[in-house]
Formats: structure tokens, sequence, C-alpha cells
């Protein structure tokens, strides 16, 4: 395996292959979501879901095809999408006289949807989310990060009022980084994108920004304010109490599979695999060492272990090949699985097991009849330690005291140099577009959110030197 | 609402969109799952993936375009599905030098895949299972039962050697029944297909088979053995204990969003829907009666009662809406809701509540301190009941005494006289592909499957009058 620190991008590709979570399909862009990988994504989908429910919203399913005309409606979106469409032209044998697009988000079908469901204020709020594929077909992809076919969730809301809406936004974001940094134990920054970067159609856009190992940016979820776009668009208009017909307010909000390859970016190493244990679809591995001629007796007693682990709601597995112990720690250490158990004749002799840990390589001896417990608190602490270890490396990498073009064009340059890593940089924005793509074409560092609670306030603008509107961070992204 | 004995279609249509479980789609044959109808999917859904997951298969996901050349590798299964399928031919801008499906199931991409993921017996057995979209682009749709595009779940194993798949065949079909009888509350006759009916591809097809209202049948489920086919289309091949290089056996399995449809025509009546307690997202709707002016001590009352049964898991909704009692009832039963209760200030003097049942219209009085307990019990019975109730009516309509093509036709003829259904006829078969065919073309009655455990063993062929080979259910069928 590629070591990261050689070239993090191989040691990606190499590492998902190796630990078997994806596959290449036979069409270009898009993978195969194997079962270590797609279980992954079950439990991302859980732990979104419950919280979606709990906030009142519901899961429907709309189709998947588009007519054409449907894009034109709204003039940004059509814009936005239209070049990574693929067309559905013949059906059955036929020509169609209208083309279908394969779904790249379905705020058109919704909205017209919604055009006939939504009558009163009475209908409001609808509060709808779904569990989709969706395409679109990008230039260059990399599996779960960017594939010409993903699964994603959509929600999609209507309100009677910007206040409503806007508050709908930020529950969703909030809910996102919830999930994002108490599951999957990456740190996130909360804020608004630039205009620039908006959501093709959107008001507001707002996002959680995550950094990866190799110091560049994930957008790992956003939530749009729509405004009344949508609806103007497709004639989403309700009665309201005052007898006055109204457009609704709309919002969108999505999370995808990147979340997986965010995961992988942001805990892996040179071993492989490091997943956090809320996710991880096996949470402790046990492996028998020691003679094997004394195989029999260990065997009994990991058995015994393994039930009261199972029973305790525990994902245990246990690993019986005919293969050297050395052997099989590599393996489920490259898998990423938080916590092994070893068990030998002379661990059982002094009632003990060893119990090391993927995070840190820690090991321990446990008494056995407190192994449960044990385990129990460990896979918590490795949860938090997880989460704490990338927020360190995070801030480590973030610089918050560059304040001019020439400086960060200095701090890049001096970075490639010494061959470490340029990660953020918080900068101060007078709030142009130009100074904005001046930026990215002299450095290549995007605008990833306005944090909502920056580490500093930025006076001056990083590029023209003027007044500072907004507080930014800088990153190359994926 | 059209009565069912008007027009059944009708009362069908009608009912879905009453109760609010779908929308039609603005392309043809697509619909919408709105909340109510996705949630009895997500039910399903759970009852289906938990037997998976218990029974050692997993979830993943494939892409779902496939390329064209794919299709001509197995040659029944081209032709099985190629009128039905929906092409892509552009992508972002360019035509496509090869076409690519959307897919109608995924032997062909997936057979794909498990060439090169299995090289030995220790790679064996591949049990894995995805949750997905697909797509037949059919004449005639009718929503949930056969429409454009629907969800369903596929399963796709590959084992070592005959005996082995179609074990797991069977114990697929066994899954597929346990879920429909003991979950949806739909009898069904576990069999075997025709050849004339088998998937396009397989070597033996089994299927489960329930009546619907109207008499007709429903394929509810099916399982496939594939024998060697799609391994020798796809080069499937694993080197063996013995050192000799073999084609793995592949099944497949499939239930779609049609058991919402079933569902409907099964426990539906002239009030709407009925849904089983272990299906129905609400299980208990609670409904004060009685002056208005006494509301307050009752909304106190309720939501006591409502607390305790949602702490006692039980899916429990207030109707305090400003409508009367008597609508509210309507709206519910409509619904299918299993059970309703009633509270108003003479029964909260009297310490009790009126329960009604949707399955039998009776009502009771129960006492509260024992309202949970009571609803619980009730819900149970309510389960074992609307089984019941549709396996006597579906053995009160079928036939088993007709023992020739002309008995048959009079038969038929007698019902539409008659105004009663024509149900199910057992029938011996001489295993003849022309006696199949004729019966289905005079009387439009076709081979639904051969029961592995019929009521009775039938002689002679109901068509030629030969020694029959077959004991068969035939019927008109969705
Ligand atoms: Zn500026
Ligand atoms: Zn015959």
């Amino acid at each position: 395996m590629t070591p990261q620190s050689e070239n993090f991008s191989r040691w990606y590709l190499d590492t998902i292959r190796k630990a078997d979570l994806m596959d290449y399909a036979p069409v270009r862009g898009c993978i195969v979501f194997k079962p270590e990988g797609y279980e992954l994504w079950e439990r991302i989908q859980q732990a979104m879901d419950k919280r979606f429910k709990e906030t009142g919203h519901r899961n429907a399913y709309f189709p998947m095809l588009i007519p054409e005309s449907f894009f034109q409606k709204e003039k940004e979106h059509v814009e936005g999408f239209n070049p990574e469409l693929p067309w559905v032209t013949e059906v059955a044998g036929e020509k169609l006289e209208e083309r279908l697009a394969l779904r790249p988000t379905s705020e058109t079908v919704i909205g017209h949807m919604y055009s006939q469901w939504i009558n009163s204020y009475r209908d409001l709020p609808v509060l709808i989310n779904q569990w989709a594929n969706v395409f679109r077909w990008e230039k260059r992809t990399t599996p779960f990060l960017r594939t010409s076919e993903f699964l994603w969730q959509e929600g999609h809301t209507a309100h009677a009022n910007e206040e409503e809406a806007r508050q709908e936004t930020m529950q969703m974001l909030e809910i996102y980084r919830e999930v994002v940094e108490e599951v999957l134990a990456i740190p996130v920054w909360k804020g608004q994108k630039t205009p620039s970067e908006r959501f093709a159609g959107a008001v507001d856009t707002y996002s959680i920004e995550a950094m990866m190992k190799d110091g560049k940016a994930v957008q790992a979820g956003t939530s749009h304010y729509l405004g009344d776009k949508f609806a103007k668009g497709f004639e989403i208009k309700f009665l309201d109490r005052d007898n006055q017909l109204k457009y609704v307010h709309t919002t969108s909000w999505g999370t995808s599979t990147r979340l997986i390859g965010s995961m992988i970016m942001v805990h892996g190493d040179d071993k492989g695999l490091a997943v956090p244990p809320r996710i991880s679809p096996t949470q402790v591995i046990m492996i028998p060492v020691g003679p094997p001629n004394k195989r029999q007796a260990v065997i009994e007693k990991m058995d015994e272990i393994f039930f009261a682990l199972k029973d305790a709601g525990v994902r245990v597995k246990t690993d019986l090949r005919e293969e050297t112990p050395g052997w099989k720690f590599n393996e489920w250490e490259m898998r990423g699985v938080p916590v092994r158990i070893e068990i030998g004749p002379r661990d059982i002799a002094n009632n003990q097991v060893v119990v090391a840990r993927r995070d840190t390589g820690e090991k321990v001896s446990v008494d056995i009849d407190n192994a449960v417990a044990a385990v129990q608190q460990l896979l918590e602490d490795i949860q938090v330690n997880m989460l704490n270890k990338a927020r360190a490396f995070r801030d480590a990498n973030s610089h918050t005291h560059i304040n001019s073009l020439e400086e960060l064009k200095a701090h890049i340059a001096k970075a490639e140099q010494d061959g470490t890593l340029g990660g953020w940089v918080l900068g101060g924005w007078c709030g142009n577009d130009d100074c904005e793509s001046k930026v990215k074409e002299e450095t290549s560092f995007t605008t990833r959110n306005i944090p909502f609670d920056p580490p500093v306030e930025k006076d001056t603008c990083i590029c023209c030197g003027q007044k500072a509107e907004h507080t930014v961070w800088f990153s190359r992204a994926y």
C-alpha cells in the first residue's frame, strides 16, 4: 500500500480496494458499493434518517426520470446542471418526443408535484426526504467522492414564510453537523457558501466543510434556502390565513455517499482504514494467539466472550482462519476495526485478554470478567479520541495569520518546498466576486465557506486589501 | 368512492388516491410514492432486510446503467427484457458509442462483477442483496402493481454446487412467504412456475401467489435457480477443492413495491384501506368525542393514554382537528388504521375508553388502567384475524372440482352471469406448453404456479384429458 506521505490519492485508491469497500463498474465513472462499503452507508443512513424523522420529516420516492422541459423552469438551475446530464431518448424500441434526464437532484419534479399538493396554509409545512440514486456526469471522478452515479438523501420542504424556511435550512445543517461529528468523528465548520459557490437556483447555500489528511476540503453536506425561486418556476402557491394567494418558500438539503470517502480520508493512515466505532460494521475482532495445540480451550473461552459482547450489543467477529496472528492483526488494522482482542492459553491462565485499539495502537490487559464493560468504555473513548485527533490535525493545518495574496502564495510555495500541507487559510474577503476568482486562479485555493463561528475575524480582503465583509475559509477542495 | 362490487379497479384507484398513498408522475407509467405509501414500503423493507441479514446476506449497490452488450451474453435474458428497456444514448452533450439500459434487473452487471470477485471455493458462497429502483416499460400500468419505474430488492447469490444454490432458492422463497403472510397478512401458495412463465434465463422459477379480492392473482415474490446459465454467460468460474475449474451456480430472488398494491387489494373494503397492524404507519388513532366545552379534561386524559401507548411501542396518533367525530371516524377507517380509541367526558367518568377495530367494526369499552395491554392484545388479534379472513376468502374462491376445459369455461361463464368471482381453479396439467396456452387463449386464465402443497392432487390434464404431471393453479392475474 502506498504511504499517505508519498502519494495521498494513490494511498486512498489502494486502501478502498484493499479494504474491499468498492470496485470499478463497467460504466465510466460508476462504482459498485461492495458490502463493506455499503454497510458504512447503511449506518450513515440510519443515523440521518432517525434525526430526520424526529424533526417531523417523512420519506417519499419521486420518479428518477425528469422531462427536459422541467429544467427550463428555473433558469439558474438549468445552467447549473445541464452540462452533466445523461438523457434517455429511446424507450421500448421507440424514440421519445421529449428527452428524459436521469435526475441530478429532484427540485424540479418535486416542485411540480408540490404545486399540485399545496393549496392552503393548512397543507404547510411539507417536510419530505428522499433516499435515491442520482447522476452527475463529471469529467474527473474519485470513488465515493465524485462518481457519475451516487447515492444520497435529498430533503425538500415547503413553508408559509421565509422565517420558517430559513429555520428549517439551519436545523438541517445542524443535524448534518451532529451526525458527521458525532457518528463519523469528522470535525466540520458550519458556514455559508459565497454566491459563486451556491447551489444552482438557491438564494443562500450553507455547508459543513471538513479537512482531509492531505489538507484538502470536502463539502460534506449542504442546506439551501431556495426562497420563492422554485415556487415561482413551478407555481407553488397557497391561500394564506389572510386570504391572500402566496408563493411558498422552499428549502432543500443533501448528504451523499461522499461521506464514506471523507471518513476514510480523515481517519485513515498508512496501516489502512480507521473506522469510528459508531459507524464500523465490525467494532471488535477477536483473534486467538499462542500454540495451535492449545487452541481448543482458547476457542471455548473466546466463544464465551463473543456471546457476552454480542448480547451487550457490540458488533463482534472472530477470525479463526489458518493464518498467523500477525497476518490477521495487519489485516484487521487495514480494515479499520477499532478494537482487537487477543486471547491465548497464557491469557486464560491469568483470566485476562489483551485489548488493542486501532486509533492509538495501545495494548492493555483486561480482566475477562470485566471484558464487556471495558470494551464498551473503550469504544466510547475511541469515538471521542478520533474526533479530537481529527480536530487537532485540522486546527494544526488551519492558518489564520495570512493577510494578502502574496502571503498566501508564499505560504503555499513554502509548504510545497517543505513537503508539508498547505492546509486551510482563513482570509478576509471584501465580498467581490473578482477577488474570489483571482485567488482561485492564482493559487487554486477556493472559498469553502464563511464560517458562522470563525476562530478569528479578519479585517481586510486577502486579495484587494480593502475592508473585509466576511471571514472565509480558503483551500484546495475535492 | 366506487364500491368494490361495482368496479374493483376503480375502487382501487380511488382508494389509493384518497388515502394519499401515491400520485401520478409527469412521466408515463411512473408514480410518486407519497409518505403514507412509502412508509408501507419502509416497513416491508425492514421486515425483509432483517431476515436477509439473519440468513447471512449483506446489502450492496450496483450501478443502474448497463451496457447494451451485457444483455447479449445470456440469450433468453435479452429476449425477455429487451422490449421493455429505456436507453440512455446521450451524456453531457455527447452521443454514447454504446447505449446504456436502465436496469430492469441486475443479473448481467452483477454476473460481470462476480466473474471478477470469485476465483476459489473459498470465495463462495457470495450472498448479496440490493435495494434499488428498476425500469420495465410496459404497455399497461397500474399504480404499485405495474409501473415503468418501481422499487424492489434483488438478491443475487453464487454457490459452489447445485444443491446449495437450490437450498438458497427455497430458503428465500420461504422468507418471502413468512413476511407476506405474517407481516402483510396475505396468504400465499408457494410453488413452481411453469416453463413458459419462468424468469428470462432461469432454470427454475418459484413464486408465492396471492389472491386479490376480485379473484385475480398477484405474483408476490419470485425466487430463481439460474443453474450455470449466467455463470457461463459471464464466465464466473472458481477453482474447487478438487483443483477443478468449475462454473458457479447462481440464484436470484426479488420482491417489490407491488406488495403494497397486493396488501390493499387483499384487505381493503368499501370503507377504504384496511392495513394489518404490523405494517400500518399508524396503529391506533385517538379521537375525542362529546361536547366541545368539556374538551379540556378529555384532552388531558387522552395525552396520558397517548404517551402510555407510545412508551409501549405502539404507533399512535391523536386527531384534534375541528371536524365532527363522525367525519374523523370515516377518515381514519378509510386510511385503514387498525384501532380507533374514542374518548369523551362520560368515558372518563367511568374510567373507560371505547375501542373500535377496523377489521370487524366491533366496539368495546376498555378500562383505562388496562388500555395499553388491551390495545396491544387487540393489535395481535387483528393481525391474526386479517390473515384468517383473507385465507377464508381465498379458499372460498378456490375451485378444485373442475376437470376439463369445458367445465372451466362453464364455471367462468356462470360466475360472469351471477356477478360472482371466477376465482382460482386448481387443474391437472400434462406438462405440455400447448395445453397451457390453449387454456390461456380460450379463458384468459393463466397458470400461476404448481403449488408444493396443493389442497388436492389432480389426475388428468384440464385441457387434453391425458394423465396430469402437475397440479396447477389457474386464474386471471395482474
Ligand atoms: Zn477584495
Ligand atoms: Zn394436456
